[in-house]
């Protein structure tokens, strides 16, 4: 078996925590199976290299900050490879340049295009552990770049994908999905299995996990990922295309709480309205997630939309800017709303589940402002004062606590 | 003109020192040069990952160490690349990998085999400053070698040979060469120029500014070598093939402390002896430096010779466990015993320097050990209490303060 193995900078933050990720890697070595590791930077070495560049520079050139950031991972996969070597594990590290990870140009937040397997094929040959650098890539100018958020689990499922690994784990500081976030949901439940399109509305919608672009590109090369914990030996969640177990109707509830409603009023009743006021957004990089469209007075239009909360100031003065063109009468904004979605493939032949959550709001006293759905997901705005109340509802509705 | 200026760990160790060195970068770059910059890790950054490397493992893999060293100087390069961008010039800085460095495949000592020039020709044709990462280069295998003792030095040569510079400067936190250290003798004086063999002798004794890889590049590519502080604008010493000033008969005196004698009694006289002995030293992998060979008692012969204090207890060890190829009888080690020497072109064509010298000695009564010449170099070694009296009284023999 070839597995990939992700660890993210908590795992690896200092020597001790480097010597138990070894031990665990040297288990997987000793039942015979080839074993990649990714590596992310040492815990608190990001924080660092941002410091010192910006006392030199308080806006950095971004090549430069990638040729900086990139040296994180190495320390941390040259540390890996000497602590296998001290438990006598054959290991040798490698960098973006040797795999090679090519990406596209653009750096901070780079894509990967191809990834090299012939060295590793090679070591893993000779029966070393390969310890490759995550989040880093090179373009094609031969400059080091960097993944953006969430890299670290790209390059993992990437490189699953490139060695046709049997498995690719990621370890992380949660034991796996959850139905709902503990914190917040007493009897909140890990969930076995998710498929990859319940797990991509989750990421999305903030359970945050798992970073979407990795679990869209694990869906796309039918990598088969698990999510666990590098603090203990629990099995985690299985991400598949289609979940094995008996399907539950609903996955998941999911919070998130970095939402602003904006409500665009008296809008002028004549077509290409909306693609004018989002145009501009677009345009302003602004991104837009749930859009509501309800008739006003006197023959006008109302457009409520929801954006990420410190984005909410920016479209409010980007959709001013451009008046002339959108001729609306108001705008109102509100920062104090939360979205609380369900996720699941389950429903999809199961009529009457968005009933069953607006039941569920409706029993515990809790107001809708607004309802965005998909074919596996039912999204509603809430007041963020009432966002734990309704989670804890729908949870118990769906009981997905047994 | 196209120069490549080269500073040392101290003078990069914080972003003070950074902005200081970007300053002077700075300077050359507005007189219309073409500037490449060759760094060293910061100050302190090397024991940091020595000790994070011995945390993990006390006797790290050598290849491994090498990915972890590499990290020091890519740090340094990109951090003086937004140094530069602060103060509105533009610069990028460039790895191993991306120049390319290559060098023989040993890890920890690696020797350069060749550079690339194309990317580095290429941004200073866009008119950036090029920052290039020292003592680090790339094997056949694709991996990570360093250049061991005073490769930074030599990264900056080598890039000046290969690029035929018109300048190759190395920044130390010494005004230049001295006639003598200048902590020993008070009235040590700057030498303005200096030859590139007088240099090597300088360098093989014990003077210490340049390491002499660095040194024996640059006689071998002709690279017109400036030493100069980083700390004042004073104009250091130019090394060349040959000298313009006036010449000395001799350059400086140099002291060498880390230095054992070890005397080998009571050898058969018979052809091969001396060759048996130092075979197994050197298959051992211990440096000889100067040996006298003397008739013993009985027939026999007694050979003396000197090796780093740290490999002399190994050296004695060594010679007992070839006892019987060499026949010895005795074996006697001093390892308080110091290296004077005195390096000057001119004495090629001076006879009698090497009496001087040890009339000089005479008068203020140190005994002399052992003497060795060279066509440029006369060296004695003497007791550690004397050497700096020593010292003083060449150094005034032969008038080097006036």
């Amino acid at each position: 078996m070839l597995i990939v193995k992700k660890f993210g900078g908590t795992s690896v933050g200092n020597s001790e925590r480097i010597q138990n990720v070894a031990k665990r890697i040297a288990a997987e070595y000793k039942k015979g199976n080839d074993v990649v590791v990714v590596l992310s930077a040492m815990g608190k070495m990001t924080d660092v290299l941002i410091d010192q560049a910006k006392e030199l520079n308080p806006n950095p050139p971004k090549r430069e900050m990638d040729m900086l950031f990139t040296i994180g991972e190495q320390q941390s996969v040259a540390l890996m490879a000497m602590a296998l070597d001290a438990i006598g594990i054959p290991a040798i590290s490698l960098n973006a340049f040797q795999v090679p990870m090519e990406t596209t140009k653009v750096y901070g937040n780079a894509r990967l295009k191809k990834i090299g397997t012939e060295r590793i094929r090679h070591e893993l040959e000779s029966k070393k552990v390969v310890i490759v650098t995550g989040f880093q890539g090179v373009n094609k100018y031969e400059d080091y770049t960097t993944l953006g958020r969430g890299g670290s689990d790209t390059t993992a499922v990437a490189l699953a994908a490139a060695l046709h690994a049997d498995a690719c784990e990621i370890y992380t500081d949660v034991d796996g999905v959850y139905t709902a976030d503990p914190r917040i949901v007493k009897n909140a439940r890990k969930l076995e299995e998710i498929t990859y399109d319940e797990m991509l509305d989750l990421a999305t919608l903030g359970a945050g996990v798992l970073h979407n672009r990795s679990v869209e590109m694990a869906k796309k090369y039918g990598v088969p990922l698990v999510v666990r914990s590098s603090l203990n030996e629990s099995e985690g969640t299985v991400l598949k295309e289609e979940t094995t177990v008996e399907r539950m109707l609903i996955s998941g509830v999911a919070l998130d709480k970095n939402v602003a409603r904006i409500s665009v009023m008296g809008l002028k009743d004549e077509p290409g309205i909306a693609f004018k006021l989002f145009d501009c957004l677009a345009k302003a990089n602004i991104n837009v997630d749930v859009i509501l469209q309800s008739i006003g007075r006197d023959g006008t239009k109302d457009i409520t939309f929801t954006v990420a909360k410190d984005e909410a100031d920016n479209a409010v003065k980007t959709i001013h800017a451009n008046k002339a063109r959108i001729t609306l009468q108001d705008i109102t904004v509100n920062k104090h709303v939360n979205k609380i979605s369900i996720v699941g493939a389950g429903m999809m032949s199961n009529p009457g589940v968005a009933a069953k959550m607006f039941e569920a709001l409706y029993n515990v006293g809790v107001n809708i402002n607004m309802i965005s759905t998909s074919e596996i997901r039912v999204t509603v705005i809430v007041d963020e004062g009432k966002a734990e109340k309704a989670m804890n509802a729908v949870h118990d509705a769906f009981a997905l606590g047994e």
